[in-house]
């Protein structure tokens, strides 16, 4: 740190994001990207057209982007605001609904990336601990004076709520905001999106990162009533009011259209996760029941830290996290394409007969 | 405002970027972009084979971007950091280096943004007057017990300060940090990026969106000492930390690299400048010394508002500022192609001949 540092920036946490070697040589499942390339809708709207207009600013409203958002979703684009990545939607919601007296609760074990907010806005965190079967229970939020986070797929567990929960949690809070994180919603788990005409305390926030193949796109979203969009723009036009780019901006669009591509990158992805967690529960895995586009999974015959480091040594990347200490045997594993699953699951199979 | 609302975010002061017409129909004067299509070599950075891989998380360090930025101006890695324009880095700045106890200085006149971003975080702002020139005097930030903004050259006013001035704050200053905001410094003005190794308490703000035709791209940087370096790095990790994507990487990259096309726009630019300001001075307007890509003038035969009303009915859009008071008979025009400038001449001439 330098001498010039502020107090308040001498207490953030900064989040700690998967490795991300440049040079592309591993069978790379640690971060939770898509196997497969963006929509060839993507490929055509990102044209020499589009790049040729570069020297021109963004439309700081997201027009286009938003409206191809909100027709999906059957929502009008003052429900939707889009950003560069849901991280920046998740800061700009930490900003604009908690402060002195309005903390944050969360569970202990979920995204890393809330406890890193919470301190760059100097809140109070209130770190809820997960049940024991790792599952999030929502009455542990119903007395809690501020916001609430709930990813939905939770990370790195994969476990979902039922819809019906959060909207327990909702109705018995209508005084209070719920963030549903559902970065993860499109493998499996039920979305909150239909709840939103019902409750003006519910903002959903969801990423095109992974169900929609756009990592490096860098397109987040939020949905909700049209106040709480509001505040989210009055934070956003306070921070960076170009903040989506040109070609992100219609590639998002362009992604959020292709209804066929993303149907069928989903259930590929289901697909294989299915067989996936059958063959590491067949050598003997523990495997949290999972609807993301990734498994959290324990062997009793090697530690997590050890798994981790000795497929890394094969080429083969997967997310461990050293802490809290009732994860760190469990490694997180994106789901790929077959074929990388397939090299994993044999790559698994020859260290657990080596030891 | 929603009921959620925090007592933070009721305080904001969101930053009104000039008008974003979707159409194109306008000769866009108002936002200080180039009328030039980034380089050629811009355009082949952004191939299929990088859309391709939009699927894959954009590289958090922004090695090949930082590494073009570092090889152009001389400087190692460690003394860049870029971001999603330069807004961004503005915000990661303010966070990193004020707090309580610690505000921020800055010109009554100058880039709005700053306004917007002290009260995002809850800053005390010492709003310094230009002089009656509508020049900065660095002798009024000698003593302010906070960190310091100077956009050099200046917005609005486009006039700019010799180094030797910010060496003189520099100096006199040496235990609190000035910020050299030179998103237009390209356009005739002298860099302070050759004193970056003589002094660690000098950060200089550069943007893509001008000079480098890149305003829809959204890439923004710093340059400094290491460590503060580290201290923006250490917001970013907190805030958003794959903030550059991956087209607006490799294009920022293929921009720093392509010297020539950067030197021919600048230079085209420069002279399409002195022949606005020969043919304004002409009509009898009062135009100020500008080394930026646009001018500020004002005309004692039409108020500012009026010119910038009637030119907008013409098709042609410039900015013009209500307040404060003593710039509002002024509007900025931006300094476009010479078939754009030529157009506003010949109207501004007819609209003055009308009144």
């Amino acid at each position: 740190m330098s001498r010039f540092i502020s107090a308040e920036a001498g207490k953030l946490a900064p989040y700690t994001p998967g490795e991300q070697p440049r040079d592309l040589r591993y069978n790379k499942l640690n971060t939770n990207e898509s196997p497969f390339p963006p929509s060839p809708k993507v490929l055509e709207a990102i044209s020499h057209g589009e790049t040729e207009k570069l020297n021109l600013y963004s439309d700081p409203t997201c027009a286009v982007l938003d409206s191809a958002i909100a027709g999906r979703y059957g929502l009008k684009t003052e429900n939707v605001i889009s950003a560069n990545g849901s991280d920046e939607i998740l800061a700009f919601a930490f900003r604009a609904f908690c402060g002195t007296g309005c903390g944050v609760a969360y569970p202990d074990i979920t995204y890393g990336f809330y406890k890193a907010q919470a301190a760059l806005f100097g809140l109070e965190a209130a770190v809820i601990p997960l049940r024991e079967d790792f599952s999030i229970s929502v009455d542990d939020y119903m007395d809690f004076p501020g916001m609430a986070v709930i990813a939905n797929p939770n990370a790195p567990t994969g476990i979902a709520l039922p819809r019906s929960e959060i909207r327990r949690l909702l109705e018995a809070n209508r005084n209070r905001l719920v963030i549903v994180d559902e970065a993860y919603v499109d493998f499996g788990a039920e979305s909150c999106v239909t709840l939103i005409p019902e409750f003006d305390n519910l903002m959903v926030v969801q990423t095109m990162s992974k169900s929609r193949s756009l990592a490096g796109g860098r397109v987040g979203f939020a949905m909700g009533h049209a106040d709480l969009i509001a505040d989210l723009n009055r934070v956003k036009y306070s921070f960076n009011p170009y903040n989506v780019n040109r070609l992100s901006m219609v590639a998002g669009a362009a992604a959020m259209e292709d209804e066929a591509y993303f149907q069928s990158c989903t259930a590929a992805i289901r697909k294989t996760r299915a067989w996936t967690v059958e063959k590491l529960e067949g050598m003997g895995f523990t495997v949290l029941p999972s609807s993301a586009n990734f498994v959290f999974a324990k062997s009793d015959r090697m530690p997590g830290g050890e798994l981790y480091r000795r497929l890394k040594a094969l080429g083969i990347l997967v997310r461990h996290f050293d802490a809290p200490e009732r994860i760190a045997d469990y490694c997180r594993i994106t789901i790929g394409s077959g074929g990388q699953m397939a090299e994993l699951v044999t790559a698994i199979g020859n260290l657990l007969n080596e030891s």
